[in-house]
């Protein structure tokens, strides 16, 4: 089965476009808790109203030496129906691309991955070439400083267009097996929506709401396709850190359920 | 001491603009080798030769659960009066970034690291905190598929410049303290010679010569500064898998003095 297939089958199964982001930050942990107390009670207590999760491997890579041990337990932990991304922004010379698809797609068996444009087509490939799995390209990104490069004008044959467009329409054209898709930060409804509308049908991982601010109506109604639909809506801290008590996975359940419920709201549906 | 220091006192004292990538291939190691003993012996006979090693952590992270102790292995066998760079490629937005550089500086002690400048200056800000390490921002990159990016005219107020070259502009802009350095692949000579005027004392990390095909005199006329300084010219390969019987470890000196050697040639000395 494919990316998009698993997404779309957990998309039905849980009536939800809610990707969970697992960006745990051990200074915010419960006390008493465990890193992998945490983790596990996080999941258990949202796998059944998410589409997908997405873990952000700067958080584990900060852990030092226990740093893989704790990605591979987290990947355990999500069901199998559950497609899981790793957040890691990877992009590099080919073989190096190839070591890195190996050690996220092989060695810790993640269905997607974040990857970065700016080294080109080239950098990408050794990840594209897993047909199986969804690549999702940065596109417009949801921090401030995105417009520094992302929103300068290029001169392109078809007139100028903002960087983050180009990359667009490159990675629209490299998707030859519908496995790529974009990340377009939710802070930028606008051009979230001039992208749905360049790219109809391509899945874009929307992070940036909750915390970061994003709106919620506005992000539904311009990143899901004519389907309401292939919009992986993010949301990281305000869930797996909604409460610092004993009640975490209970309060990540409400936090959870509310969100989906607010995005489920303004879906178009068939 | 800060970067540039550690890294001029290493050139004055090896007599070398040398930089070695540790990209081990497991698969290219010599029969009975370890790895671990495969590093030491490389970091060994090479270690008065260089200005600098980069590591790649790529090549690591494919190893899977051993992969942090073996990058802190790699960083306690390389004298203290030599940096290294962390050759990740990484950037994310701010809180992220951050736990990426926490995991390189503090978790692992590097020197240097590479970030991808495509999510802006606020991705990278991070980074630059760390005023004694040197951050080398990607500009033009050695792969064939940089150009689909990286050279895309775009709009600026000083007219229609290449991408690459509007990021070196943001770079020279960002670098108040003096660590901020750029990467330029070495098989774009021209554009290396461009960057050079445009940011005349920058720090240069210059990837692709070797097996990349990056030609040295142009690599070393146009990449150093008018001291014959600040460009670190990296080889990988080349050097590190010379020879894949029980000379290894002197082969990749032999390697590694007649790159230094080739270098030094061309370079300006005051």
């Amino acid at each position: 089965m494919n990316f998009t297939q698993k997404l779309q089958n957990a998309t039905a199964a849980n009536n939800s476009l809610l990707c969970v982001g697992l960006d745990p930050d051990t200074s915010l942990l419960p006390e008493g808790i465990s890193l992998e107390d945490f983790i596990r009670n996080i999941i258990d207590s949202t796998r059944d109203l998410v589409c997908a999760y997405k873990v952000n491997f700067a958080f584990f890579e900060a852990l030092g030496e226990s740093s893989f041990d704790y990605l591979k337990y987290t990947r355990q932990c999500i069901p199998a129906g559950v497609p899981v991304i790793a957040d890691a922004k990877r992009a590099d010379i080919g073989n190096t691309s190839k070591a890195y698809a190996t050690a996220v797609f092989e060695q810790l068996g993640f269905d997607g991955i974040t990857v970065n444009p700016y080294m080109g087509r080239d950098s990408l490939a050794p990840f594209f070439e897993y047909t199986d799995r969804g690549i999702f390209v940065l596109c417009r990104t949801s921090n401030p400083g995105s417009a520094d490069f992302q929103n300068l004008e290029v001169v392109t044959r078809e007139g100028r267009i903002p960087l983050y467009r180009a990359v667009a329409g490159k990675a629209a054209e490299w998707n030859r097996h519908g496995n790529i898709g974009l990340v377009m930060g939710a802070t930028h409804p606008d051009e979230l929506g001039i992208i749905r509308r360049q790219c109809p049908d391509m899945l874009l991982l929307i992070p940036g709401i909750g915390t970061q601010g994003g709106d919620i109506r506005m992000v539904v109604e311009n990143g899901t396709n004519r389907q309401g639909e292939m919009a992986l809506i993010n949301s990281s801290r305000q869930i797996i850190h909604a409460s610092r008590k004993a009640d975490f996975a209970e309060k990540s359940r409400q936090a959870a359920l509310s969100l989906r419920e607010q995005i489920n709201r303004f879906r178009r549906r068939d």
